[in-house]
């Protein structure tokens, strides 16, 4: 089925300004809640977020077999759930309600009315009800960064990393969407040269600048699927902020992985752009040497040209800019990953979240931690208000942003930001 | 509220054989599908099934406040998520309808008929939807014999483990009911003396003997519980094999903890044993020292005497006890992990499941894994029908029971038991 949606020459009647991350060829999807507390599943085209569930029952989607509620739920699992075919079909004809040259929703107010939203009146919601997030290790760049600091700087990378896209599993109850306020952690540390840890709010957190995909319902329990078929079950991408307590990590995280240096908060972006918008933005990732095993092998373009940026912006002062990266430079492609996650017969369901793990690119001013950019606090980071920054300070909001861009077309995600409250006290 | 149901002087109309795990002090809670396909919360007593939701709905539950549909679903999360008074006040009922005393349902074959099954006539479901799942590494004799065979014999113990209930999170989507098969899984491993992973069948496939429990819903984001609080939020416990690859772990789990090691399958019992039940076996942990901090400090009684065992069955063949163990050799409490868990703000939900970690005793015969009782393979265990097992061979069913014993009541698990099938060959 052709991508239609993706039409380069194609004009929405509704109006995109200039640089957004969303016009008529992205159509990313989401959940959001109206002025009247009402959640559907929507699209958004410029700074207008459009009602999937109204549209269907108005019923625009006149053609496509749906269930009756597909859209109007407060989650995308069964859209997603309902595989590539129909998420084309859908993103295709809502291009084509939107072409400029299509009248008919276009001159009908009163369905404009009950359908069109200004970002603005909406709020947006966690996109998915997400069963099961892994979280990956993908960055040459950032393992070798955290292995130097951490652990030998002369054998950065461990022996097993260059074979396996490394990963852990997540915790899926605080994964927030974008705006949502996080308190600084308290936690168990251990003060350097000390042996006997103490408790209290974690003087070092951080972000990790990532990206994630979200997974369609891609095996039955035991059974593995192909790195060739994988990008079949991938039903679109979000950024990730995955929130980390770095002196907490520290002291918990032998043997067995970050726990509550990490399960405080992750923050997402909350529109998921599909894998069809990305599409024209398919690019090869770094060779891989040596030559992964058959199961990750794989030919053509797997990575995208994805640029990234992160900014803090303290509490009533204007945001710097500290980190520009880019989705290509990972090692792994979300391909392998997702062949290698179900490799073991894992099941991997229609809603689960994957990261990419920490995003750093290879120069300095590329990097995507507070870790590696102020090189574990001997570099501090000077921002635009003249203050400097180690890790991140209560109050600080933390914004990433991501956009593909070629001469035709800007598609965008929008942003992932967050502010760092003081610690909870309980009162 | 007193706790009526823990009656020792009770008996039930219905019959207990000798030496049950159900007796009618248990009163655990699940769910099981009839032979007319439905699915319904239930409970058991003896050998047999009781529909809560026919009893709902012939109105035995007068006067207790529920939602009409609490028992006709296929998850126990919305009970759960009700909270201790609910819970309490359901088993309490329960034991009065089936107490020999009670003629009302006794009487009434009709009723009868509609709310008693034969266990031999229906079929156990997954107990709750698990939304996260966190496994803890809580045995100090796991630990340490885990840290003499792969790290330092003479520092076998890691500096973090007697301050930390160390735990990590494990994979929801592939925990499965006692009863369903498991193939060996798939993986890369490196092979002893090369420096090259292959991909193959798991060669050392190993059960974990533990316990899990299962959370109401305890906090909301940013926010922490106390550890005197802890118990207020554990529903109940359940036994579960926590599905070992020694081979994949061992290459994989460098940095950041085992994954496709273990997200491969996890097998509980079916029947959640409240902690109501459980109240008559409390009993002290060992002796904490160093004392942990003051947010895991607890004084009283909260481990139990839950006596476990594990057993290996060879296809046509009988089944052969190879370890005989307690929970109460763990060191850290459930109410210890709870509170750690939230201790940095992660919300905990209704339905959530945590597991013990590998439950092994001092002495060898008492060890929770394959790795452990045959000393990484050096040790073989002699079966009955005369093979020696290092690990689990294909078609073994490896068996768990669990039971509480005192002189007035035993009050059982059941079992988890599910067999290790060839590993998944696509057609």
């Amino acid at each position: 089925m052709p991508i239609t949606a993706n039409d380069t020459n194609r004009k929405s009647w509704l109006e995109v300004p200039f640089n957004s991350d969303f016009p008529i060829q992205n159509i990313p999807f989401g959940v959001f809640l109206t002025k009247e507390n009402i959640v559907t599943v929507g699209t958004r085209i410029g700074d207008f977020a459009i009602d999937l569930g109204a549209l269907q029952q108005l019923n625009y989607f006149e053609g496509i077999e749906l269930t009756d509620d597909m859209f109007m739920q407060d989650t995308l699992n069964d859209f997603i759930s309902d595989g590539q075919k129909t998420w084309r079909l859908v993103r295709n004809r809502i291009a084509e309600i939107f072409d400029e040259k299509n009248l008919k929703l276009q001159d009908n107010t009163k369905d404009r009315d009950i359908i069109i939203f200004e970002m603005e009146d909406i709020e947006m919601q966690l996109p998915v009800l997400i069963g099961d997030y892994t979280d990956f290790y993908s960055s040459k760049e950032h393992a070798t960064n955290v292995g130097k600091m951490f652990r030998d700087p002369e054998n950065a990378l461990l022996p097993n990393w260059l074979h396996i896209p490394v990963g852990y599993h997540g915790r899926s109850s605080t994964i927030i969407p974008s705006g949502i306020p996080v308190h600084r952690p308290m936690g168990q540390t251990l003060p350097n040269g000390e042996t006997t840890p103490v408790f209290g709010p974690s003087r070092s957190v951080d972000f990790e600048l990532e990206t994630a995909f979200i997974t369609t319902d891609v095996n039955i329990m035991g059974e593995n699927i192909a790195v060739s078929e994988a990008e079949d079950y991938i039903f679109g991408m979000v950024l990730l902020n995955d929130w980390s307590a770095r002196d907490i990590q520290k002291w918990e995280y032998v043997p067995l992985g970050p726990f509550l240096a990490k399960n405080f908060a992750t923050s997402i972006s909350p529109w998921i752009v599909t894998m069809d918008a990305l599409d024209p933005f398919r690019t090869r990732g770094p060779k891989q040497e040596p030559t992964p095993l058959p199961y990750l092998q794989q030919k053509g373009k797997h990575s995208f040209d994805i640029n990234l940026e992160v900014a803090i912006q303290p509490e009533k002062s204007e945001a710097t800019v500290i980190s520009r990266s880019n989705f290509k430079y990972m090692y792994w492609t979300m391909s392998q990953q997702l062949a290698h996650h179900t490799s073991n017969g894992c099941r991997v369901n229609s809603g689960d979240m994957m990261g990419s793990g920490t995003i750093s690119g290879p120069t300095p001013d590329s990097y995507g931690s507070m870790l590696e950019l102020s090189w574990g606090g001997k570099n501090p980071i000077k921002l635009k208000d003249g203050t400097e920054r180690k890790f991140i300070n209560d109050n600080d909001t933390v914004i990433m942003k991501g956009y593909c861009l070629n001469g035709q077309v800007r598609i965008g995600f929008g942003e992932v930001s967050s502010k760092l409250l003081p610690p909870f006290v309980r009162k």
